[in-house]
C-alpha cells in the first residue's frame, strides 16, 4: 500500500530525535547490520583499504574493492551502500569516480565521501568538485577536511581558510561545526567530524560523542576505516544514525582496546576484535550529547 | 640419465593415491618448502597482498609482487612457482595477464589462479577468458566462483547460474564439486573449493579437508593467501598436492588460532603464528577423508 | 645572523664523530622527531604500505601517500623529508617520480630512495639511472640491492655482479660494504644496508649495528618500513645519523618484540609497539660500532 509506505516516512522524519529515540535507532542499525550482512563495497585508498575490509567485516558487513569504471557501475548497482576514500587516486579514478558516483545516484545507493587529501593535486579538486551535483549521503573527516569541503563547494563554513596539513588536521572540531552543518543541510545528509570529541550532524542536529583513545592518531586507517563502518550501516539506516552509529562503535571499541593495548600494534588487533565483539546496546550506550 | 627420470615420473603417475600416500607427499611439500624458500611471485589484489606474502614467507616461500607487463615476464621466469589473482584490476592488467601467462607457459612455471570478482566488469570476464587458452595449474576459489568459471569456460558444472555475490559464495561447496572436477580435468592440474568444508580434486580424486574457522570469513584475504601459499607447494609438488597441503595447513592453522583469539583481530596475528610454527606431519594430520 | 649559521654547520661538519657523539646525536633525532611530528610523505609499494604509514606514526611523525604526479610534486614541498621505494611501480610512476624528484631537489628536502626490486622491468631501471642526476640523501637496501645500484650508476662497488633474487638478498651485509661506501660518498649522504648486521655509512665513516631478530625475515615490510622511518629521522638530522637512528631503533624494537613473539603474526603487532614505546636512550644504547 503506497499511502501506507509514504505515511510512514512522513512519520519518521516527524519523530522527534532525542537521546532515547536515537539511541533506540542505534540498537535496530546495529541490530540489522549483523543479521543482514550488506554488501558495501569501496574504492578507497591503498594504505588502510585492508583495515576498511576488516572493520567493515567485523561490523557485519560484506567487504568489495574496485578501480575500473565499469566495475565501479556494476558493484555500486550490486550493493547496498558504497564508500569513496580520496586517497591515493590513481589516473583512470578521472573516469570511475563519476560513473560510480552517477551509478549511484541512478540506482539510489546511498554513499560515504571521506575527502582525504582534499587540497592536494588537480584530479582530486576536480573530483570533488564534480561531487557538488551529485552529492553522498554523509561526508566523514576530519575537521580541516570538512571545511575545506565546505569552502570548495562555496557552502558559509565560517572558516575562510582550512589547516589540512598532509592526511592531518590542524583546525579542531568545533571550529569545522559550522562548516559540517552547512554541509549536512547542503547534501540532504549528515556530517561526521572526527577528533578528540566527535561531531556528528544533519545540519540541525547536532550530536558529540566521546571515547575512543588517542592510539587511534597512532595507526593509519582509523578514519578511512569509520568512513566504511559508516557505509556499512548506511545500507541500514538514515545518514545521521548511521555516521553516530559508526562513531559510537569506534568509540567504545577504541576505548576498550586502549585498556589491553602496549602501543599501536596491539592496539589494531584489539580494536578490531572490540569492534566485532560490540553489543547493539552497548554501542548505544557509549556517552553522547545532544548539544 | 633421462631414461631415468621419465621411468620415475611413469612410476609417479602411476602410484596409488590413498589416505596413507597422500600424507606423505604432503610432509615431503611442506618440508621443501621450508628447506627451498622458493621465489613465488604474485600478481594480486590491493586488499590482501601483504596477507599473501606474510602467508607466503610463513609457508617457507619468498614472495615478490609486480604490476608491469614485462616485471610480470622477467618474474614469471625467474619465479618458480607463480599466483595470479583477479581482485583489484587495474586498466594495464590488460596487457600485463596475458603476457605474464604466455611467460609461465613458456617457461614451464605452475601458477594458481584465483578468480576473484567473477562477473564484474568486462576486463576480468576478457582475461578469465583468454586464460582458458593458457590454463593454470590450480584454481582456486570459492563455490560460486568455480561454477562461474566452469560455465564461463564452457565446461559442464551442473550449475545453470553462479551464486557470486561481491566476493562471497551463496552457492555450497558440495555443489560446486561437478564445476570443481570438469575444472581440474579440464585444465589437468587441480581445483580447491573453499568453503566451511573445503574440497580438493584433481578431476577424477575428490578430497574433503575439515578444520578452519568461522573467524576466516570475518577477516579479508583468508582465501587469497590460501591461493599464494597454494602456489608455494606448488612449486614443490602436483599440483592436487599442493592444493591440498595449502587447504590442510589452513584448517590446522585456523583451528589453533581461533582457540586463542579474542575476535577477526587477534585471530589474523595468531594465524599466521601457527602457519609458521605448523610441522609438516601436523599439516598431514589435520582430517581429511578421500570421497 | 648568516655568519653565525655557517659558523655552526661548519662546527658540525668537523665535529669528531665518535661513539659518545654518535649517541648524543641519535637521543637528539628521536627527541625531536617525537615534538616535531615531522609530515614526512612516500611514494611506495602497495604490499607494504600500510606497515611503512604505521612504523613512521609510531616513531613520532606524520605519513601521506601518493601516486600521481602533480601530488608528488606538492606533497614533496609540503613535507619535510620524504620516501621513495621502488616497488610495485606503476605506468604513471614514469611521470611521477621524475617529477617528484625533481620538486624534491628544487625545495632542498632530502629523501630515501629504497631501490626494491633493482634488475626487474625497464621502469624501474630507468627510474633508478635518473636518479642518478637527482640523488637521495640517503639509500636503503639489501646487501644485493646496495651492489646492484653501485654497478648501475657506474660507482666502484668490487662485486661485478649483484645476487638479487626477486626481492632478496644473496650477497652478504660485508661483501656490500665497498659498494656502500662509494655510493654514500657519491650522493654526499648515507647508506644502510640491511642484513643479520647492518652497516651505516657516509662513506668515510662505517658503524655496524646489531641487535633485531630473524622473524624480520618472516615479516614482509621491515626493510620498507625501516626506509620510511629513516625518512622520519631524516626530517631532524643530517643522514648518516638518520640512517642509523632508524636501523638502531629498529634492532632495539626487534630485539624486544622477538622476546614477546610467538611467530611472525604477533611479532609484527609486538615490533610497532616496541617502536612506539622506544626511548631516545634506549635507541642510542643498542649495540653499534664504529668499524
Amino acid at each position: 500500500m503506497p499511502l501506507g509506505v509514504s505515511f510512514f516516512f512522513i512519520f519518521k522524519e516527524e519523530s522527534i530525535l532525542n537521546h532515547e529515540t536515537i539511541q533506540k535507532e542505534i540498537i535496530a542499525a546495529v541490530h540489522r547490520a549483523k543479521e543482514d550482512c550488506p554488501l558495501v563495497p569501496s574504492i578507497t585508498n591503498t594504505v588502510t583499504i585492508e583495515l576498511v575490509a576488516n572493520a567493515q567485516l567485523a561490523a557485519g558487513g560484506s567487504a568489495a574493492m574496485v578501480y575500473l569504471p565499469d566495475e565501479g557501475e556494476a558493484i555500486a548497482a550490486a550493493g547496498e551502500a558504497f564508500y569513496i576514500n580520496m586517497g591515493t587516486l590513481m589516473p583512470f579514478y578521472a573516469e570511475t569516480l563519476p560513473r560510480t558516483a552517477r551509478a549511484l545516484q541512478e540506482h539510489r545507493r546511498p554513499w560515504v565521501l571521506d575527502p582525504v587529501g582534499i587540497g592536494i593535486g588537480g584530479l582530486r579538486k576536480g573530483l570533488l568538485q564534480c561531487f557538488r551535483a551529485l552529492p553522498p549521503s554523509v561526508v566523514r573527516g576530519n575537521a580541516s577536511e570538512i571545511i575545506a569541503l565546505a569552502n570548495l563547494w562555496g557552502l558559509d563554513s565560517g572558516v575562510a581558510r582550512d589547516g589540512v596539513r598532509g592526511v592531518d588536521a590542524t583546525d579542531s572540531v568545533e571550529t569545522a561545526r559550522p562548516a559540517a552543518e552547512a554541509l549536512a543541510s547542503f547534501i540532504h545528509g549528515a556530517v561526521a567530524v572526527s577528533g578528540e570529541r566527535d561531531l556528528v550532524t544533519d545540519g540541525t542536529l547536532t550530536v558529540r560523542s566521546e571515547g575512543g583513545s588517542k592510539l587511534f592518531t597512532k595507526i593509519t586507517g582509523a578514519g578511512c576505516s569509520l568512513g566504511g563502518v559508516t557505509a556499512v550501516y548506511l545500507a541500514e539506516t538514515s545518514p545521521f544514525i548511521a555516521a553516530l552509529t559508526a562513531v559510537q562503535a569506534y568509540n567504545l571499541a577504541g576505548t576498550r582496546a586502549a585498556r589491553e593495548a602496549k602501543g599501536p600494534g596491539s592496539f589494531t588487533a584489539a580494536f578490531l576484535d572490540a569492534l566485532y565483539a560490540a553489543t547493539p546496546e552497548k554501542i548505544a550506550a557509549n556517552p553522547f550529547v545532544v548539544l
